[in-house]
């Protein structure tokens, strides 16, 4: 799945980097996903009191990449200043719920996942940062 | 994007058939990232008047598609009654949507891939309630 | 906090009964943010293992309460039957979560307060599908 | 309604000044609720060509202010970087939102009720990035 097509038939598209933005929404869309399906895991594993923090740091993940994928999306009358800081914001909270996934990544298998998910986001983000300038 | 390999790694795996569920979960957010940009490419259209059904239609669809992927994505403590209807609501979200994009499909693209995108929702809604039964 | 006024200022009003309307958007609305609220302090809890299924549910509610929080709002081209289904879907994920909350309500106050207001969010769905039909 | 209940048992409660966070996030709840409202209603407004930017701001205030009030509303091991970030980031989209809804103030009513609220959900934001320090 790619927002890609869609991106493309919009009647007055922005004059944001194609390539860099299409890639924050895909991966946004696919972290926050990621995200709610490594919280769920977590609450299922034998050494739960050990993954509470890992679970705060994906539910805050979820919501601020659905929301943040949801806004890039919008190429209608776009707001520069609300888009930079609510991607920078994105990608703060894809770095927290990294760094923590990876403490458990040889462990669990879904924060291993999850760990590198985090990372092609936060690194998406940030490079629809550099492309804004 | 697929939600395959997160879900292989749950715990405590649901007895639910397993490809119909990732199928299910991949539409719901592939659908409700659609909506929301077929919402926003309607709102910058010429004929924003006549597209105002289709963007409340698209913004009603993405909201619950976004929910129903994260719903099915929990594999803990399933609660098949709350699921079943949430999917079956997705399926009437879905149709009620893509019957609307259906009639602009002809004269505006992203109309046309988000009928296409609903109508396959739909489905993995549906193969999803046949596989519980 | 009341979605009250807003839905009085709509330049074309549904038909539906203003009461019940109101009623159900301000209960979603809360049981949402109640929802979240429990399911955070669930996490904090000593016997956490006993509180994953009322983890679960009170994200599940959460996240079908604010989806249907919005659909409710929107009284710009209503389509009945999607509305229904979500508002039963609604009522359904509120008695499944106030159920398991009330399984704690003597030793968690959150669960206490969160139990009460799944009834009355449940109550309120109920009422407007009463109105509507 | 005020999410202050639930937030008073938490479990082990965040050093966060108790009355400024309570109001962040009663107004983030409060201002997504209306700015859903006000996108819809913006939408069967005659002169819809003219709300474009309005309903565009009106739903990315919605889903940043969702997002900021689950987020804040957690008191489970927080992160502070990525807390203030989100808080900075809904007052930054609370005043475009206002600001735009203000220019139609005089001839909305639901504009006008929009506007106040989301100055009140960017003062309650402000406050709270103080409080924090």
């Amino acid at each position: 799945m790619t927002i890609g097509p869609i991106i493309d038939t919009h009647p007055k598209p922005t004059s944001l980097d194609r390539e860099a933005l299409v890639r924050c929404i895909d991966e946004c869309i696919a972290c926050g996903a990621t995200c709610t399906g490594c919280a769920d895991a977590c609450l299922a594993e034998p050494d739960l009191a050990d993954m509470v923090r890992c679970i705060r740091r994906c539910l805050d993940c979820s919501d601020i990449c659905a929301a943040t994928a949801r806004v890039v999306t919008r190429q209608t009358e776009v707001e520069l200043a609300v888009l930079r800081a609510l991607v920078e914001t994105c990608a703060a909270a894809c770095r927290a719920c990294g760094d923590e996934c990876q403490r458990h990544a040889s462990h669990h298998e879904h924060c291993r996942l999850c760990a590198e998910e985090c990372r092609r986001c936060q690194q998406a983000c940030e490079a629809l940062l550099a492309a804004i300038g």
